[in-house]
């Protein structure tokens, strides 16, 4: 039987979108079935700074960072991420001869989420609360459609859009989404990659860099992340609370990533 | 059995998205299936100009009008009618209870089409070549996808991209995009939604408006037709030839469109 492997396409500038389409052809040759989860936080930024609505960002007391994603935002996001890195994250795998298929998490209500009506954000030091907030917790997966196109041999391509109990778009955090999903399709493996080698204790030595963690050490390995790793790490913790068989957290930057995240040049997590 | 219609929402200016999927849900609720096909016009032109990139429009020799497509303007108008024309028409159709599911044409190959490599224009009374442009012309339907959503009860939303041989997305008439559809799935009815009371000899006399064309008069019906109405009345000879029933252009401002048409107040051709 065909094994599923979800890979999340970081949307930080340096991930190397092409090379990663590149080896998944090897992956699916090999009859691997892959879903592709992306972000696009660098696209929906410049979206912003030219629509003069340039990225804010708020961090909770617990100190994770997320986007501020009032109305507007939601908009110039949504564009960024339909409309441009998934765009071109299908033409790339298309153009390698693999048949992608360019979804958000609205459709067919693939993932759906609560909307955060009210959101505990240190700013300057101060709690304040946050109420006009289109961004959401994920709540359940409808993984049906994905489990069609993927024995029809295509390669689902995701965009970080939940739906709202109401119907309404939200900008979910791709990573939660990758893992959610890695759950939801019983993944065995989910690939986190992201510009730098992995999760360090200390940020950004890469002398301080951790090969693997057990499941048992995730809580220990969120303590040593910063920003956004944090919720890289804990999206690998509830994949793997789910069944998921390993994560990869590391490098998207070069040739043959997944091939790389194998031979143990990234963090893993698991076992 | 149920009958598919395919409902085309043009993009223009006036035509009430929100009016339209209301409808539709009582025609879901009947056991009709729906395919739903957008333009993005007016908002990929307002994108255009927030982006300094306004759109520009060329003519052929035979008098059809079509957006100039250069690299810049593609990567605009997937962000207007992927990212938000898209994103807001399965919101609103989600609101309502209706498990709509947005697609373009990129997806799964669903639309094929050949790049125009060279165009004849006409500028200023001259004609002019133009090679850097990215819209293509329908070669091929991949409709498998549509009837396994609309077999499980989801509403496919399907904006104009196609996909060229090469993998690259290319711009593609909505109106054709809905007619090709149409004779894919093997629809009864099409509609063609937009600002106007459906076709007239003289745009805009709506004294002048025409309510019915036999099949063998539509080449006639080409000749009356003004600008962008000209792809509509070529959309509907080509559904008409490919096997569906019935095709009607005509006003997508009002409550109750669909009946609206069928009632006999908008353009109807075929028969």
């Amino acid at each position: 039987m065909s094994e599923i492997y979800v890979v999340k396409i970081g949307g930080t500038s340096g991930v190397d979108v092409q090379l990663i389409c590149e080896e998944l052809v090897t992956f699916i040759n090999q009859g691997q079935q892959i879903i592709i989860v992306h972000g696009g936080s660098n696209d929906a930024n410049q979206l912003g700074d030219l629509l003069n609505t340039p990225a804010q960002f708020i961090t909770s007391p617990s100190g994770f960072t997320s986007r501020y994603t009032d109305k507007k935002t939601l908009e110039i996001f949504a564009m960024a991420v339909n409309g441009k890195v998934n765009v071109q994250i299908v033409s790339s795998l298309q153009k390698l001869g693999v048949n992608a298929v360019g979804l958000s998490g609205m459709d067919g209500r693939l993932i759906e989420a609560d909307r955060k009506k009210s959101i505990q954000s240190i700013v300057n030091g101060k709690r304040k609360i946050i109420r006009d907030d289109y961004s959401g917790k994920i709540t359940k997966i409808n993984p049906e459609m994905l489990m069609w196109l993927l024995s029809n041999g295509m390669v689902p391509v995701i965009a970080p859009l939940a739906i709202s109990e109401e119907g309404d778009p939200l900008n979910v955090d791709a990573d939660r989404v990758a893992a959610e999903l890695a759950v939801a399709v019983h993944a065995k493996y989910l690939f986190l990659f992201t510009a730098v080698k992995g999760l360090m204790k200390k940020f950004p030595d890469e002398n301080t860099w951790i090969p693997s963690l057990k499941t048992n050490e995730v809580e220990m390995g969120i303590s040593y992340a910063e920003g956004r790793m944090k919720k890289k790490v804990l999206g690998a913790k509830e994949a793997l609370d789910g069944g998921v068989g390993m994560v990869f957290i590391g490098d998207g930057r070069i040739t043959n990533p997944i091939q790389n995240a194998l031979d143990g040049n990234v963090t893993r997590i698991g076992g």
